[in-house]
């Protein structure tokens, strides 16, 4: 019989218990499941747990298994009332329940479809596709978008946006990002179409009503705007193939969610929301981080004219990372051996939803992990770097993220983020004027407008322990005077973080948070076992601090956050970011403890740590019409934790192992453009 | 017969020629050959020839063949003196010869073996290793340091420092920097040894007469300091293997010193300097880059104690990136099928010394490219990215530097510095003090000194053509107010470099360097074709303004150097920095032709940009005893050069080509700590 974990997501048959316990308590009101997910123990509990797990001991206390469900309910006035339950899963009870005034669940893809319905259903929307008089083939696309609040609307109903498309091609998967139309909808949330009227199209207009007409004679060749192949030119032949084999398969060990791999032990976790997250990690059996997840993704958008600054997509918050997880094909997205683990989430009606291939596993050569030369002998020593990869896609209407996290032997994790996909467009008149100052023209009529993605790494650190406390570490050059006569010496200085708060990067002063266990001092460099952060070095958000970009995003404003561990305390933008108001983040908790005395210091304590990074996107043609992978990494990287480099004792390469082969130029052909001497 | 391009390095034969051609002016004197390489044609010529040579049209004239050679001859009082010679090579003759009073040339392996057994046999020397009292199969090594200026020597002689290490175990690659001992010479050009003295082993001593004695009992056993398999514990077994197989092939194709690979053209220089430099560098037909390469290096050490900081290593200017390149043997260094380029050098001698596959080639995968997921249809498309890696690895004495340009399929390019090998040390008290604020101790009495590797990318481009300006781009928030009447707009402003001179990063504004063609629109976004730098943040130099470090390096006051293109200026802190006194860097280039009035704009010009970059390596006890590779990244990309991305016509990956493998838990065991619900 399979046995579980307390930090395993929810089975099957445990979504169905718990829309069962759901449905039994709502008799006959019409019940639409928004989540069923596993509400993780508290750490308080767990840490227990862990301890006498590692130590191969008989478990003190097993977790309460619990779930989280959240609901909407159809209420009399037309909308929907947000409910959320905690269920005791092993007696089968409620534990809590909870109404949600005014407070929206994620998007709802089949509510999306509804959107898209009604609003190609209105007759003001016909009206507009008539005057389009398309060609033969062709078809408008209604991208519905979640409403990023600007004041102008009642965020307590859900608003959704219409935004307009052409798919010029009869080709399913043409791309109508690249024909953005100058029609734009508002749909309430019981699907009235509200508003229909005209886009901005020249860069100097702020209010649609002063709209000039877009000139819909700009719809531009296919050639350079279509990806798929099926509707490309020939690809090019060049790339020969490559593969990547394993003949004894891979190096790690999974048992259900555990996985082992060259002295990394942890937990892979799910969630609708985060997706992948990682928990209880340990490096040769010492505990490093209690739990590793992406908190959170926000995209403003840089385009001032009304209506544009609706755009800007919390992207976990409003879409979930989980739900919209790719399925990773065998061989399409990964080469070798490959582990890939499913999720399960949950139908409108509480069935479970099996979220096939969301997460893989596999390994990769690093290149070169350590060398070096002895000079005097000519001996040299190499050992190459092996990396294990674990790795989530998501699809987030028109862009693509990776996220992966890679373990490397010498006890250092990478988290790494491309950004792939389609950009988002508006239509533009480039008659009007020859360039935007917040937005590239990608192709004739279409503008991609500046815009910015910010990440918010969650690190739960838990070195040697709990307790840890951070330090901020810069390099400062001495005075030149009798301690320094040549001017060359340096030192460190460091501090304590002692309250909560946000804290900004500075590489001019080589500045480095550090997670250390004060307690535990390493014997040989006599500091505190600690692992550093690497930042990702990023512009913080640019939209004014009175913006309400700025009031709902809150994390945007610094890149490195630090707090006291709460079980409930995941997400730097608030729990519920659909139309939020904003005064949820992270910055209002912060102000809020404090303000009620209730700031303890965060040193020697269960601390948490948020990096905030991202980029700053002013579009590149090149970014068009699929973007090339725009690579962000952030590192974890062992500060005096270990005696020496944790990955000393790997094997060195040998070609008896590596089987390289030597390439000879025998068979080119003569050299081109060479002249003789 | 052979053809041979003007940049391609000379051959064995050219070299042997260059030495008859000297040798004959110098009649019975003995020459010493330090430098016979490939002169390059100035530019003005090569660009001619080049554009000939890309429309399959003759050559209108063939540049001269030229080459430059450094000697070294023994002059009367005792030292050497450098001379300079450029040889016309198809004439056979000496164009230019010039005597160069008072400069040093590179570090010779040859002299300081030499300096090594003077400075074994002094009596001084014997008498401190006699107190030593050596166990059995122990041994002392002398390990000889080019002088960093300080301002305490005649710096018109050579005077080599050299410290001492113990081998403690018999093996000849035991890791002798993990037991550094207390004493320290110094070594006259003419092989006296002047000094013979203690080195200061607490943290507050500044001049070496205060010296307390260094306890020379915590010699601390071998385990944790060797990194050589034979005198190690059995290595990890869990990492099984892993291989790269391209059946038809690798990608690229290669005659001589030409490189084609998916659209990129370029040529392989090499030399006993820069080591791997790169030429003429085009995509899809488009000149890019004219020239690429490392420029210097320079590692000071921040520890203040006299003689401390005499450490100080010009790593290309005193060592040379060429002549310390590593043969990369086949499958050690590399996987897949691979290219060595071999290079030559000369001997002291002047004949031909080849220094075998000192460059490799070889494609990697680099995970993915560009995905698209269409989430109307659930169809994704997904290209693999391949990379084309063109890598050299030196050995500097103690440390390794792995140096590898990435060419990519969407036209970027990124030069990866990776640290590794073992950390300079010096031996320290630990009775004394348990931390020193300039140093970690990795080992009982090893001291790792705080340091500094500040490396310069000399960036020539030539975006369609040489005449290019650089502009600076900052994004910036509009104030909220009419026109931005949500506060969330941000716009791009920039202006152009006008003068030379040096800059700084700022990642809080988002500041990016561009390399662009102000004659050269793109028609669709209407902007000029550039590329940008994609800068590694790094903090500069720390040593004081005034310090010697400081005068001699330069380049490490600033992030991003703007200059005029001239043929002879290729490094940033001078062509001879063995013992230099400064003022001969790139700051002083600028400032100096200011004053002179010869400061044209650079707008519109031949412009060259430079990017310092490094680290501030505060060691770790994880570097230790071989550090892990430390990752440093520069990027150039396109921007706005092209009509889309450049790899969207990379075939989509497919399972068919890659035959990855499912990797499935049937063989597992039962779950570890697993606990039933």
């Amino acid at each position: 019989m399979k046995t579980m974990h307390p930090l395993d997501p929810l089975t099957p048959a445990e979504i169905s218990q718990a829309a069962a316990i759901v449905r039994s308590r709502y008799g006959d009101q019409d019940v639409h499941f928004k989540v069923i997910t596993l509400k993780e123990p508290p750490k308080s509990v767990m840490v227990t747990f862990l301890d006498q797990e590692h130590r191969n001991l008989p478990a003190k206390s097993t977790p309460v298994r619990c779930a989280r469900v959240d609901i909407t309910i159809q209420i009399a006035t037309g909308g929907n009332e947000l409910h959320e339950l905690f269920l005791d899963m092993d007696k089968g009870s409620v534990l809590e329940h909870r109404v949600l005034k005014g407070k929206h669940s994620y998007v709802d893809s089949t509510y999306m479809q509804e959107v898209e319905a009604a609003c190609m259903a209105d007759h003001r929307v016909q009206d507009e596709i008539r005057k389009l008089d398309l060609s033969p083939g062709a078809s408008v696309v209604v991208e519905p978008w979640t409403y990023a609040t600007d004041g102008e609307n009642d965020m307590s109903k859900r608003v959704t946006m219409c935004w307009f498309y052409l798919r010029l091609l009869e080709h399913q998967d043409a791309n109508y990002y690249a024909y953005p139309l100058d029609i734009c909808a508002e749909i309430s949330e019981t699907l009235e179409v509200t508003k229909v009227y005209r886009l901005p199209s020249s860069p100097n207009e702020h209010i649609h009503h002063e709209s000039r007409a877009f000139d819909r004679r700009k719809i531009h060749s296919t050639t350079a705007s279509e990806y798929h192949p099926d509707i490309r030119p020939n690809p090019r032949t060049s790339t020969k193939p490559y593969k990547v084999v394993q003949p004894n398969g891979p190096s790690f060990k999974i048992n259900g969610n555990h996985l082992n791999w060259e002295k990394w032990s942890f937990r892979v976790g799910f969630n609708y929301r985060e997706g992948l997250t990682l928990h209880d990690i340990r490096y040769d059996g010492r505990s490093v981080f209690y739990r590793l997840s992406l908190a959170e993704m926000f995209v403003p958008y840089g385009d001032p004219r009304a209506p544009y600054p609706r755009k800007a997509a919390f992207d976990l918050g409003n879409d979930g990372a989980g739900i919209n997880a790719n399925n990773l094909k065998l061989g399409c997205d990964c080469l070798g051996t490959i582990k890939y683990f499913d999720a399960w989430h949950t139908t409108r009606s509480g069935e479970p939803m099996q979220l096939p291939n969301v997460v893989c596993c596999h390994e990769q050569d690093d290149g070169i992990l350590w060398k070096h030369t002895n000079f005097r002998t000519g001996n040299a020593v190499v050992a190459r770097s092996r990396i294990l990869v674990l790795q989530t896609i998501i699809t987030v209407s028109n862009y693509e993220y990776i996220f992966a996290f890679h373990f490397c032997q010498d006890a250092s994790i990478f988290y790494e983020v491309r950004a792939t996909g389609i950009l988002s467009t508006v239509p533009t008149n480039i008659d009007y004027n020859l360039t935007t100052p917040y937005g590239t023209v990608v192709a004739p009529g279409v503008l991609a407008p500046y815009h910015q993605h910010l990440f918010c790494l969650r690190i739960d650190p838990a070195i040697d322990g709990q307790n840890n406390s951070v330090s901020i570490e810069e390099s400062e050059p001495m005075p030149f005077d009798e301690n320094n006569p040549f001017g060359v010496g340096y030192v460190t200085k460091s501090h304590y973080v002692e309250k909560e708060g946000g804290f900004d990067l500075d590489f001019t002063k080589a500045r480095t948070f550090k997670f250390v266990n004060e307690a535990n001092v390493n014997p040989i460099t006599n500091t505190p076992v600690g692992f550093k952060l690497m930042p990702f070095y990023s512009q913080m958000l640019l939209a004014d601090k009175n913006s309400f970009h700025a009031k709902r995003s809150e994390y945007g404003q610094h890149a490195v956050w630090v707090t006291k561990y709460r079980d409930d305390e995941l997400f730097p933008s608030g729990k519920y970011t659909m139309q939020s108001m904003g005064g949820e983040g992270i910055a209002s908790a912060i102000r809020n403890r404090a303000t009620v005395g209730d700031q303890d210091t965060v040193r020697n304590s269960d601390v948490v740590v948020w990096h905030t990074f991202g980029s700053t996107h002013n579009p590149r043609i090149e970014d068009w019409p699929v973007m090339p992978s725009e690579k962000m990494v952030v590192g974890l990287k062992p500060v005096n934790f270990f005696a020496g480099n944790p990955g000393l004792d790997v094997a060195p390469s040998t070609q008896e192992v590596n089987k390289s082969v030597l390439y000879t130029e025998e068979d080119e052909g003569p050299r081109r453009g060479a002249s003789r001497l």
